[in-house]
């Protein structure tokens, strides 16, 4: 990450959850719940829920135990992903179905909403309404993004625009509203909080459509993963879908050779390159990152240096290389 | 059930379940949705939420939304339960899981206690925070309760205590829980609400004795399901706690006959009766069914014609036949 104030951040979380206590009865229960949120992770959404209560001159601790619901929340959706993708491992360790089974990473995600709700719900009380409109907005939205993924990856072939609504829903919505439950704790007006949600939108976007890139353009000793993976499962991520629409006749081609491994996720790259959907894409990438740090200036707020810290977090985002 | 006043409520519920709209995007998501409130069901707990706002004099407009929000919970509850146990059929209709698929019904499950929030959110703003405690409180222990369930199942002998933690658990606080987000709406004391929720407690408990009764001694016309289901399935109801306990001996030989089917439902049965397990269960489910309405009476409350059906209802979950 491009600054140290997201990892100050990131430690501060790290403790609170440190000190949440799960040794409690049934073991069965609570064993896989602390199991999760022991795998680690970047923490990034309760870091900007921080980031906005600070910007905004709210006291940090105030935000804190809401901060820490929205990690718990994204966490469940770990789990659940994690059965539903049938994936065995999350952060290099067993997933919670692998470690244990099915039964009990279900009642494991089951669990960590209600974690979530309860540690959101320990905003000061006359905040306490707004904060459950916004997380449940986006709590139903996370569900609704999971299940056009679902559609995406067995579905018919997407517009840019589709995609675009999917990315929205499953991943900046809940990098949105941390922002937004931050702002309001730390005294943000309706229309600050509202442009600092787009801010997270818009940067959430361009993470995104970052990710797709670096599966196919990516240095795979920094990215950390086989390069083409998108390819080699047949996903669509945006690259596919501007190639599409760039040279429908070259993609058709293509496909039609049915090329397997190495050689696939080769051809297909050369493809994105030459067809101009990686220069689409960048493209896309750059102007979400413009209208983010354009929406993160409209949000105002009193402390320019975590604002600054926020744009560059935005930059990170969005030209990240790992 | 006994009184027609819960039949009102529930057909309270049922249209303003059919209001709430459904007709979203993504309808892969919506519409298990929307199949799972139709299968119907007797709507126990926000009639139970309802009579409580009403029996301390509040307007039942107040109390319907959040009551619509703990069925919603309820019903998330059932399709993850059907996952995990495998169960083919609720209410006479496939479950989710059969008529879509897994990865839909754990979908559709985490959806609803979204929903459920939503729902419960609309009380009153001041007294928002005092029933989101009392919820996620009673949604977490449901967790710990299905768990249980769980252990109950695969684990070692368990005792009476045991067992009643697991029912209490599983079952009664999302009984108790209903009266006391509608004795909180309806303006009731602390002192009258805890009451209240005591009243749910051993009602929910006295239900599910109730409920290992009949699977023994029940007339398999009204109950509507196969006799001895527990027994065929080497489950541990109370009535096996109580036969292992009182004759060790008899117990042990009649494990080791190893009998199957009809045979053996007979033969236990007829064990529950000889050996005493069968009285001291009907006496623990009266017992439970005295506390009750000692805790109702001790309840308050200004509409007496109310007090009068949620005792009756109270002794219908206790000795009802079906």
């Amino acid at each position: 990450m491009s600054t140290s104030l997201f990892k100050r951040y990131a430690t501060k979380v790290d403790n609170t959850l440190a000190r949440q206590d799960f040794d409690h009865d049934p073991p069965e229960l609570y064993a896989p719940i602390d199991y999760v949120l022991k795998l680690g992770g970047k923490r990034l959404r309760p870091a900007l829920c921080l980031a906005a209560c600070e910007l905004y001159g709210g006291e940090l601790e105030e935000a804190m135990l809401p901060a820490v619901g929205l990690e718990l929340f994204h966490n469940f959706s770990l789990v659940h992903d994690d059965i539903m993708d049938r994936a065995d491992k999350r952060r290099g360790k067993p997933t919670v179905h692998t470690k244990w089974d099915q039964n009990r990473a279900l009642l494991t995600g089951d669990a960590l909403p209600v974690q979530a709700y309860q540690s959101l719900s320990k905003v000061k009380t006359p905040l306490l309404p707004r904060v459950m409109k916004v997380f449940n907005q986006t709590a139903m939205e996370l569900c609704e993004g999971q299940q056009l993924d679902i559609n995406f990856e067995t579905g018919q072939p997407a517009t840019e625009q589709e995609y675009l609504e999917m990315i929205t829903l499953k991943t900046a919505v809940l990098l949105g509203c941390s922002l937004r439950v931050g702002a309001i704790i730390g005294g943000a007006t309706p229309s600050q909080a509202e442009h600092l949600y787009q801010f997270g939108l818009a940067a959430g976007q361009a993470f995104q459509v970052q990710d797709d890139w670096l599966d196919a353009f990516g240095d795979q000793q920094k990215v950390g993963k086989q390069a083409g993976g998108d390819i080699l499962q047949d996903k669509q991520p945006l690259l596919v879908i501007y190639a599409r629409q760039l040279d429908p006749d070259g993609w058709k081609a293509l496909r039609e050779q049915a090329l397997q491994g190495e050689e696939k996720v080769a051809a297909y790259t050369r493809f994105f390159h030459e067809s101009g959907a990686r220069k689409q894409a960048e493209q896309r990438r750059e102007a979400l990152l413009e209208e983010a740090h354009k929406e993160l200036k409209a949000a105002g707020g009193s402390d320019d240096d975590i604002r600054e810290h926020l744009a560059q977090f935005a930059t990170w985002l969005a030209r990240r290389d790992r």
